[in-house]
């Protein structure tokens, strides 16, 4: 099997559209995904997922039901299944999801923002 | 629940040693671990868990059996379940390790570099 190292800044760069997760890894289940954020998400919860955030770009304001947290590059969150949560950019925002292959990106909602089949890149 | 973001580059400064990861994040029964390395590391492989290295700092010369690649900051790799592998750090490294919490860092060889416990920061 040949193997690839990924570089984050070059997926980034085929990413031109906001709140569209692409796979740019998997393994053990679990997905690598980028996304570019701006604006104000939906609220929403995944069941029987947890979910990371890792920032690569701009300040991420995750707002929970008790308060909200300010996320910067280098800094990670990790919202545990259950746990209602509120993406909101102010500005542009990209971070790196990680996650189940089986999570969807509004939970348990399904609006207009929801993505039933995510693109690898 | 309350929950914290992480931030990584105020993690590794707690780290103080070589080839011992800290655990800074748990998710879905996958760990996120920190880990400075440097020198060479012992060939192994992991019969059971695909295995990330994402670089935060420095270049990791990861070996393989039919070559090697090297991994800069902003990228990662993810080496597969049952592929021997050899990290090695010509100078020092920081990254950021993903894998299942049943993880062994030498995988399937035990010798001096093999932490049974991992320490949480």
């Amino acid at each position: 099997m040949k193997i690839e190292k990924v570089n984050i800044e070059e997926k980034l760069t085929k990413v031109n559209d906001y709140w569209n997760p692409r796979v740019i890894g998997e393994l053990n289940g679990q997905q690598v995904k980028v996304t570019k954020l701006k604006g104000e998400f939906v609220w929403h919860k995944h069941d029987s997922e947890d979910e990371m955030f890792f920032i690569i770009k701009g300040e991420l304001e995750m707002q929970l039901r008790d308060g909200s947290i300010n996320i910067k590059p280098g800094e990670f969150i990790i919202i545990p299944k259950g746990m209602e949560h509120r993406p909101v950019a102010r500005d542009e925002v990209h971070l790196i999801l990680f996650e189940p292959a089986s999570t969807l990106n509004t939970g348990n909602v399904r609006n207009d923002f929801t993505k039933e089949k995510l693109e690898r890149i």
